[in-house]
């Protein structure tokens, strides 16, 4: 059952909100360029993202236009929901000349993170008297505010990775390399309708202390704490989940003593989560938790990032992002504590926020699980 | 047969070579961020790349230094050849400030053209006096000229292409959907030893008429003109290669036509490969003859492009390109007549530059061949 799709006028009513948002932001306009902006604005992807200028212009008062490189223009205009003005330009021509009539010359744009530096910088070259601004700092919020479509999405990405999750439990673990784990999590994403698997985090023993390690040749062993960090896309929404298990019969004391603090401080972020909190707020309530326990030095990375689109975005929970949580938004909590050269744990949700609090999109269990 | 890897050596040679490069450029300095930039100056390849400031930093008279998010510092010692000094930041700091002390504050640098414009913003506003070029501007034959080492492998990715499209002719078109024979066409690349496919495109009947359509849903019948564009990766290296092929026994005489001027073109143009020659010319060339073949108007795009670590680079063959053509370089010759609701025709192939003229990588014949 895939969910409903996108049309066309839900891309008229995201482009027209958003150049509403731009302007009350002080913004001119916005500048959006291939990738999840491009994605949630007008429904269109490229097939190849190169080195070729696509850029859609959204401002108050004109209609939206896209500069796409002529070659690409068929796929353009088929792209369902592109209700915009389409302006092409031909290799060997100058696509930021191209681009100029449609700037305010002494204007501030925001425009997308990822946008490729050499086109900001023929931008920046053609009109030297307009101001640009990443997006993340000049309207982080663009797309971090879920409707009731893409909470269905999310809600959906969360339960298939959890059923992947529950099924991962039953494998063995002992004695197999962590790719091979690593490839049992991808098969059950995409089994449990995942069209895209971005990560397959095992982290086995002093692997687990690198928060980033994905999964290498190590093979794991009884007696090793492994952490699973798994999620991809499915309808193109994303899913992120982790959790940590204890291969053999009985977890070693301090590994308990982690797990168990780990879990506090994710169950006390989530508790804390509610409209109008500041997004640091999440991320000061799990690490005192954990400093409180005595761990705060091995607890090396902010608490969430926002999810949608893609499995990274605004808002972040993080010391100094001040931005409140506003219902619909959606983002990890996942505490973790590093043990560098013996273990780490990390316990990980995606968290929605209502009007009554924070509610789960990953709900299975928190506690220490042992495989074998 | 893997080729040699390369080794931390070899990256200290292209990391000396290229700041040398820069300086003679007029910069200060290059900032490279993760791409394949990175992976050829240092080997690094960060397994996600994240909104996180990655950026290795070249500049005269000091050893290099690449600034990492401290949760990936692990990954970035562990890479091979990262014979580099790390700087750490930690969630929360500001990445930019962490690399400002790294910067001439009046200096001028070359920047990687796919560095993320939030990073670029950030180093502007962090370091107004400081002056940035996209290295498409500013030092385009960084990696245009390419070592015997890499020569080897991009002619080892397209033998592999080329072996790719002999068995594609013998696979059924008429009946089936495009989407299947670029399957087919994935599925011999990854057989022949690419590691990762980019591009299969089957541009069927008007589908080919359009150049950068991929593959769909449309069924080939019989009297179908096909335009075969596919490559990828294979040990790093990029395979890029076009064929035309007419389903049925008697291509008419305005595909036999067409077909004959761009294969002229190509020729053509390939002839003119030699050192000293603007890439210009090699477009122009191939424009001349289906210009004055009465198609100019239906060839809508540049001729070629490099390639190396990745399948489109500098430099590229198009027009107001004056850089001249060095032996090493690789690049496409895609001369192609697109002729619309109708059908296309393109022949293309990867070309390195000798010292007595172009050398082939693809080899496949280019006469017009007939599938069923």
């Amino acid at each position: 059952m895939s969910p409903r799709p996108f049309t066309a006028e839900d891309y008229v009513v995201r482009m027209g909100r958003a150049t509403e948002q731009a302007a009350e932001a002080g913004l001119s306009g916005l500048l959006i360029t291939p990738g999840p902006d491009l994605t949630y604005l007008c429904g269109y992807q490229p097939t190849a993202v190169t080195e070729r200028l696509t850029m859609l212009v959204l401002a108050s008062g004109r209609t939206p236009a896209m500069i796409v490189p002529k070659l690409e223009r068929p796929e353009a205009e088929a792209a369902s929901g592109t209700t915009v003005e389409l302006v092409d330009w031909t290799d060997g021509q100058d696509p930021y000349a191209v681009t100029a009539p449609l700037l305010a010359p002494g204007g501030r744009y925001g425009i997308s993170d990822g946008a490729w530096a050499m086109h900001l910088l023929g931008l920046q070259q053609t009109l030297p008297q307009t101001r640009y601004a990443a997006l993340t700092q000049a309207l982080p919020m663009l797309r971090a505010v879920k409707d009731d479509d893409e909470l269905e999405r999310l809600a959906a990405a969360g339960a298939a990775a959890d059923a992947a999750y529950g099924d991962i439990l039953g494998v063995r673990f002992a004695g197999r390399r962590e790719t091979e784990v690593a490839a049992d999590l991808s098969r059950l994403l995409l089994g449990y309708g995942h069209s895209q698997v971005d990560f397959t985090v095992v982290g086995s023993g002093p692997n687990g202390a690198n928060p980033h390690h994905e999964a290498g040749e190590r093979v794991i062993a009884e007696g090793d704490t492994v952490v699973l960090d798994f999620g991809g896309l499915k309808d193109g929404y994303g899913s992120d989940t982790t959790r940590t298990v204890y291969v053999g019969d009985t977890p070693p004391d301090e590994v308990r003593k982690v797990h168990d603090l780990v879990r506090a401080a994710q169950q006390a972020a989530f508790e804390a989560v509610r409209p109008g909190v500041q997004c640091q707020e999440i991320d000061r309530v799990a690490r005192q938790v954990i400093t409180d326990g005595g761990y705060g030095d091995y607890f090396i990375h902010r608490v969430g990032h926002g999810i949608g689109l893609t499995t990274h975005e605004p808002p972040y929970m993080v010391a100094g992002e001040t931005h409140t949580i506003v219902p619909g938004m959606c983002f990890s909590i996942e505490p973790g504590i590093y043990l560098p050269g013996r273990f780490g744990v990390r316990i990980e949700d995606i968290v929605t926020c209502t009007a009554d609090g924070g509610k789960r999109f990953n709900n299975t269990p928190h506690e220490l699980k042992t495989v074998h």
